[in-house]
């Protein structure tokens, strides 16, 4: 069974958005119009802050929708859904509405980061890859930035395709993790088809291969001249493997006039191995050796090391940053928030938990985000109704929606509309940025936020307010569902 | 970009593959003939066993490797690889030995679990993907393995596709989840292409879509009659949700005669509402409905439940499994242990490292496994060179390879070996099993290892001893690589 050719992403749904979509058939509920919105609750390592990725993945799934024959084959197969219901899936496209926050953007707890307006059956089978592909890419491109700020404007590449949780999760990883900050990878094909620089020069087994590491190094050399990285770690690194690469670069590359070059540590104590390192090279004359090291690394080691004083021009973080192991999940939600009656009205809808955090927002709403004019700097996002407008020629008074007393007027600010349209009435409105795009701008959107809401651990809780609109139907919602 | 369309598996490398191979092309040792092991160093989780998974989609790869035009020309614009090689790329394919251990089996930390026998570049450029596949799987079914071992006989079904690292991620995790115990999966397309038996009835949306939770459950017991399951927690679980669904089910079960049924609960104290719920459920007379709970679970909170008298007969666990949240990384290794001389004797290769533990197996090995004849249970498993065979019909003294004055006489065993031919010559020789013949071998597997092993902490360290004679090689090859 050849999954790459056969897989079709409509088919990655949840059992479940079938047989509910059978059922809304059924009873005739198909073409209702739902609001759901995706929003997550924590985010991941304590941080302050996530960053929103995933979109580009999210339209060309949305985009693709459809069910081939022997999709129709198999839910036949199932003995479960209506004739009706499968001739309905056969010409089943996308005919709704989607907003979304642009990839890159930063993005707090609670708040929409998408919101799709679309009949009922249509907007539950996209449940799950929509999730699915923002969880996942939203994940890693917040870990990258925490990885990318720990290294402190040192380039941080990302090396992690062999431990990653499948072909997707290290070739959509990497696309994540540049738009976090990271400079490349060593994924070759996440170069091929997203353009996220692929890079890389030799494994142990190179060094393996030759009768000793110095004939390894040289022939190495030989045939890339051109900035030679070379791993020095695989007998005895400072008293062969750095001897041998100086030696190497005396003879090739010296001769040649080249001076770019670099050494590679994968084991070891990094923060004293680099030191001795740096200072052979230095007296033999090679300033201008670039120091890597790649050994199970994330935020907090990266910090550690540079504290420490390592001399190292570039990280190669693999296993930590492409599964985000210090926190693997990103808890993306989809929630029912609001349906439309036959005339056309806007009937919000709650979901009441027994945990209190799983308690929703709902209607159809918009998200501001309030950058004061005079620092540039994002002060609080800011939840309403669809039909509400923010005027920010004006003060406003916003408030803590758990502790209403806590109050707060804004002014002299700028209300930017974080949710963009990107699909109207099943067609794409929306122009995908570059990748190279998407990194410039979430790299200036972080620099809007306060160094107190970057914080490693501790983050200040940035605000996430509602409107007085939305907090009153929300109170009433709750009122009435709890009685 | 559609990376589902064109994503071709062998471009998912490493780029140093690439340079490597190029290098290897430019001084003629490219058909040299390389010997590259896959083992992994610790369990996750702490436990004593990991269980082998991702074969099938390793034998895919090998299969489909090539490389197309836009490969090339992506690869001619890097500038760095010379025309022959691009040539040689263009008719690629792999013609290589491969041995490993079948899906589903127990494997422990430093013995091989794949063995690649291949001209050098062959070897070097699966290695990314391979470790990918085998590193993916393995993780997901060790998890799962815990998991529904802490369920002690009731079903676990994986629920996880939301919350999973990628598109592959989901469908190739509740692929090694079913391997490892999972009775089923709540992703559609993993039962489509796998035959992992999918599953689900409804999310909250679906009772909050209809004016009352009541007429959401009986519409649906309409709909589905046969085995509905009812999600109880929208509202509040006691005092409506559980009501409402005895209503249902007395409403329109109970006149057809019909008995199976069930509830879910997604939220608040699960032993409480459990325990609460079955009472109800009893005193109403629908001892046959089964309860089923899915909230952030995992072994841990399973073994608790399960402690505390919680009543459910069904688990769907989601982001925890999919991910193997507490331990996200299984850390398989490619290296390279032994290279052919052109007369075809086979040298040993040794990878020292700073770091003791990454020291590496060397040599072309067989691997056994000695069951006690008496008790079936799985006593230690062995590694010796190629050209060794153990005699299970003699007693056999074993050592300790750290500690090699801890010797054991095996006695009375039979010695199965673990890997097995899979490619010959780059002709696949194994038949691949059906998924639900891997799933029994799994489990009949796991029962040969004592309790001690399977312990969730502090496990019993099974022992992975090596042959004298392959003792002694790897302790020449360090003598000699630290003069």
């Amino acid at each position: 069974m050849d999954t790459n050719k056969r897989l079709n992403l409509t088919m990655l749904c949840d059992f479940y958005e079938l047989t509910m979509s059978n059922g809304y058939f059924a009873c005739g509920m198909q073409d209702r119009i739902t609001y759901f919105d995706i929003f997550f609750r924590t985010v991941p390592d304590n941080g302050g802050f996530a960053i929103a990725a995933g979109l580009e993945q999210a339209v060309e799934y949305i985009q693709q929708l459809h069910f081939d024959d022997e999709d129709i084959a198999y839910l036949r197969g199932r003995n479960m859904f209506s004739e009706e219901f499968l001739q309905y899936l056969r010409n089943f496209r996308f005919t709704g509405d989607v907003w979304a926050v642009p990839e890159g953007t930063p993005i707090f707890p609670r708040e929409p980061i998408m919101t799709v307006r679309a009949p009922a059956i249509q907007a539950q089978l996209v449940e799950t890859y929509l999730l699915l592909t923002l969880n996942h890419q939203s994940l890693i491109a917040t870990k990258a930035n925490r990885v990318v700020r720990a290294a402190e404007g040192r380039t941080v590449l990302e090396f992690g395709s062999r431990r990653a949780q499948g072909g997707d999760g290290a070739v959509l990883g990497a696309r994540a993790a540049y738009i976090g900050g990271c400079k490349g990878t060593a994924c070759t094909v996440s170069d091929e088809l997203f353009g996220v620089p692929a890079g890389g020069t030799m494994a142990h087994s190179w060094v393996q291969m030759f009768d000793s590491e110095y004939e390894a190094f040289k022939t190495y050399c030989e045939i890339y001249p051109d900035n030679p990285t070379l791993l020095v770690d695989t007998y005895n690194t400072l008293k062969q493997g750095v001897p041998d690469a100086i030696r190497a670069f005396n003879e090739v590359l010296k001769p040649r006039g080249l001076t770019k070059c670099g050494i590679r540590l994968d084991s070891g104590d990094m923060t004293y191995l680099t030191k001795k390192a740096r200072k052979m090279l230095d007296d033999a004359g090679w300033q201008s050796c670039r120091i890597s090291v790649s050994n199970s690394l994330d935020e907090h080691i990266i910090r550690d090391l540079l504290m420490q004083g390592a001399q190292i021009d570039m990280f190669g973080v693999g296993e930590r940053l492409i599964t985000a192991k210090s926190e693997p999940v990103f808890g993306g939600v989809y929630k029912l928030t609001a349906v439309e009656d036959e005339a056309g009205n806007i009937i919000p809808k709650i979901k009441i938990s027994e945990n209190v955090g799983k308690i929703t927002n709902p209607h159809f709403k918009k998200l501001y985000r309030f950058f004061g004019n005079d620092t540039g700097k994002a002060i609080a996002d800011y939840l309403c109704v669809y039909d509400e407008t923010v005027d920010d020629s004006h003060d406003l008074e916003i408030f803590d929606p758990e502790a209403t007393w806590k109050r707060k007027t804004v002014y002299n600010f700028t209300a930017r509309e974080l949710m963009v349209p990107i699909f109207r009435g099943g067609k794409l409105v929306y122009k995908l940025p570059t990748l190279a795009e998407i990194q410039s701008y979430c790299a200036a959107q972080v620099d809007t936020l306060w160094d107190e809401v970057k914080r490693f651990d501790n983050p200040h809780t940035y605000y996430v307010d509602l409107s007085q609109k939305l907090w009153s139907i929300k109170d009433e919602l709750l009122r009435e569902n709890s009685r």
